[in-house]
């Protein structure tokens, strides 16, 4: 690693600068072509590279992220309680559609093993979930899973796991309040995620709000067969169903008369999973081209580094994606609110453009409404890691988006394969990291990419997810929790694109069945639903 | 059980009366002095005891459930089609503190065997909870918890287990939302469990907003000393510090700089876990009186027995823990909205009653923000169940509080003793079983009642759950998960107060250490809380 004093100005309007060294620069170091350092400045920080007086714009990204409270002599560290933020971006009047989309030709041959769906899908793991209707079956799921997981899977070695989908919905919900389409749309969507193989198991209690019938419309699933699936068509190896086919269906009910005392709940729900593993376990790889993936892309735990290293290495990930014709799904609300008019610009067409506007608009009212705004987001790790407020985080925080166009929205809970959307997609979800990614398991997410700089040791059982560390002081320490050191970029190691590239052949290959570390020690956080409509 | 037609009226003035007999009753049925049926009416479901026109006031516990929406023939079945729910009762003008207090001679010489805390209160199971800031830490804290089972555990026989308080607050919420009081408070007291022994390990991340000082504020803890604690001074079996001590903290932060790699994060965790079991391992129980409960009492899963036979015997089973100087949580605002007149009429004091209206008022508003109303509460369960709608479910709800002086108000996510309350306490809850058992855990509460008519397998890890059916049929169905059956006073076998009693004593036998049928079968549902702000 170079020791030498190492920022970055990462646009030429920019007054101030970030510090890449590990451990920040003491007073005094001369930085070339720069000022002297009036005080110790921390890695991630910034620092100023001219004299601002009191007002003065404070510029980074090229975006005005707040304006001097007080003057701030070249060489000071700008910290957050010398700035004041600037207020949110009018939805009005933004550039639409302005911007022409980079040269960006298409990439082939790339391509990874997946297990192929009936509906088109394809999935990364070979996974039965079994989706709850309401917490109540939660308490019975968990003495389940063990059991299934001690008996049932060491027989299915094609099955790479069960996973519980429990959830705080269900009932004592406002079920029918103006807002309850989220989480509804959400817990569907999850039970039709593509490492799912197009197999539902559901387990409901029987008087909970949330029915069966209305967590999957009757008509577009069919009822589990009770036999063993006969094998798969020569030709179409492991597929369950035929193209085009409705997923299965199996269903528990704890209330039903036929359960008599506890046992006979829990030998139900290893019965009806047996009957959904004995077909799971019939499937196999097979190689699909990289435009099968969707990529969630997020960021948690941020610092200033996660905007130089991590996301824009994702982002031109996301570019190599995009050109290979996968879906990559970008989120967080409130983490891109203020970079608005760089969306809109950049929005295939002015309907996708509008879509976002709406949705910006709708999460604006929803913080109004319960008496708070975008500024919320900031945490006190993000302050210290050098992150001054929200505009600072967003303009950070959207480089994971790449360069292409935007070719689509969801709202929080849609899929993208119902809209028929491919390519780059704006998936609105509040930023919270497990509220996100539950979001974008709903969308039909199969890979997910996490960059952080203070460390989280987030996972999903879902689907896998690749860990990305902002810094190598990070990535050293907790070197078997992070999949990939974007430090290295800071370090002078590796380029942006490099390690880009360097990502999108590591997903190719956790997307064929590469445990993440996150897999490796079998860490998994809990599903949060978002829930905007009152709970009774 | 007696075969003959079973009905109850249970108001003089009531033009309705509810069929008792499993399986209901065939139409043609001669009711004894009543009408004959005109059709089959379900068992717990309403019948005309005489004719009502359109329009006509259908009255059950002498309280106008709605007006008939048709003409309705004696002998009909009245279900919730038939009948316009009135609307809610305005919180202007309501009886205050008019009920004269009956007769209540205090009750003495019960006791049960508890551990005692320093700060006073009295534990009914010895655990070791593991307190966490942020969703971020739980799939590493799943690791430790099952190492914590696995190695440690066996070496504490005294200690009854470990339990990760894991939750979805903590960062990605807007933490200095007007609201967001709730939840941290909410965090903040359930720490402070009873059950728990004063005993609190924190694990936290690092960078989330809900930083351990704010859960925990500074100077009302001492931290745990490194090395095992010394036995316990003589005449004082087992309580962890002396009197009135703060409680001992335990902390391990994920991001700390001594953490490297994922093993160290773990051994951290179970280092910790290791000094709090080997004190709370030293504690003994020992005989404390039956004022020493705090018994929040809740249903779910309801039916219209459900205010006929479990609900009024838990009445009864609230009159006896009130007598005896213990303290009765009762909660569920909607299921209690209908009846503020009865709640306000029985109130202690004005005060008492002022702050009842403003827990009803508070939680009309958050409703109506979410473009919802009380009448939301009423599940498909409890109208197959007999309940046409929330009026009739509240009036049999509230009859858990039995008849003693409403003795104090909590907000959701206050603590009864911090307020220096006893006695019968409204804690206002959302009415969903496990927000509600969450805040009255935070309330310390350190024994749950919950009755039931559809059947739930509700569990919970931090305190035992006494399960009541509110009809045979259940009851013999789910034989090894229903505590008590209070159907057997739907089929004539024993008495309201009878089986008040009956519980009263179970009760004490529980909290001495006797398991649920939860308890032994592992039954738990998850932690959830009540965030009324929003998420960022």
């Amino acid at each position: 690693m170079n020791n030498a004093p190492r920022t970055v100005r990462l646009h030429p309007d920019d007054n101030v600068a970030v510090v890449l060294n590990d451990g920040g620069l003491p007073a005094g170091t001369a930085l070339p072509g720069g000022p002297v350092l009036r005080e110790k400045v921390p890695q991630a920080h910034k620092l100023a590279l001219v004299d601002l007086a009191e007002g003065d714009a404070v510029l980074r990204y090229g975006v005005v992220i707040g304006r001097a409270n007080r003057a701030i002599p070249a060489g000071s560290w700008v910290h957050e309680r010398l700035l004041d933020m600037p207020a949110a971006r009018p939805l009005e009047g933004l550039p639409i559609s302005t911007v022409q989309p980079p040269l960006m030709p298409p990439l082939e041959g790339y391509s990874f093993q997946g297990y192929r769906n009936a509906d088109g899908s394809v999935g990364t793991r070979n996974l039965l979930a079994i989706t709850t209707t309401v917490q109540c079956v939660a308490g019975v799921l968990d003495v389940a899973l063990a059991r299934i997981r001690r008996e049932l899977l060491p027989k299915y070695p094609n099955v790479d796991g069960v996973v519980g989908l429990e959830h705080s919905y269900g009932c004592g919900v406002a079920i029918d309040a103006t807002d309850a389409y989220i989480p509804i749309r959400t817990l569907r969507h999850i039970s039709l995620n593509p490492n799912f193989g197009g197999e539902v198991m559901v387990l409901s209690l029987g008087c909970e709000k949330l029915q069966p019938e209305r967590l999957l419309p009757p008509g577009s699933f069919r009822l589990a067969p009770k036999a063993p699936a006969a094998p798969a068509p020569q030709g179409d190896a492991g597929l369950l169903g035929r193209p085009g086919e409705a997923p299965i269906v199996g269903h528990v009910r704890l209330q039903d008369e036929q359960h008599v005392g506890f046992a006979s709940m829990v030998d139900d729900v290893l019965a009806t999973a047996e009957r959904h593993l004995q077909r799971l376990d019939q499937r196999r790889r097979e190689t699909v081209p990289a435009s099968e993936l969707v990529v969630g892309v997020q960021c948690g735990g941020s610092d200033a580094l996660s905007g130089i290293t991590a996301n824009p290495a994702v982002g031109a990930c996301t570019d190599l994606l995009v050109r290979a014709g996968a879906t990559v799904l970008f989120s967080e609300v409130t983490e891109v609110r203020d970079a608005i008019d760089q969306l809109t610009a950049r929005a295939a067409t002015p309907a996708i453009a509008q879509q976002m506007i709406d949705q910006m608009a709708w999460y604006d009212a929803y913080l109004a409404r319960g008496g708070s705004d975008r500024s919320a987001n900031t945490t006190p790790g993000n302050k210290a890691g050098g992150l001054s407020n929200i505009v600072e985080k967003a303009m950070g925080s959207i480089v994971k988006s790449g360069s292409a166009p935007i070719a689509g929205v969801l709202g929080p809970g849609e899929k993208a394969s119902t809209k028929g959307l491919k390519g780059l997609l704006y998936a609105a979800t509040p930023a919270s990291d497990f509220i996100c990614g539950t979001l974008q398991l709903a969308a039909g997410m199969n890979l997910h990419i996490f960059t952080t700089g203070r460390g989280t040791p987030y996972g999903l059982a879902e689907c896998p997810v690749v860990k990305v560390a902002t810094r190598t002081e990070l990535a050293t320490r907790w070197h078997d929790l992070m999949d990939v050191n974007a430090g290295r970029i800071a370090d002078g190691e590796i380029g942006i694109d490099a390690l880009g590239l360097e990502m999108f052949e590591l997903l190719l290959d956790v997307a064929s069945g590469r445990r993440t570390w996150a897999e490796h020690h079998g860490l998994a956080n809990s599903l949060v639903l978002f829930n905007p409509a009152p709970v009774t």
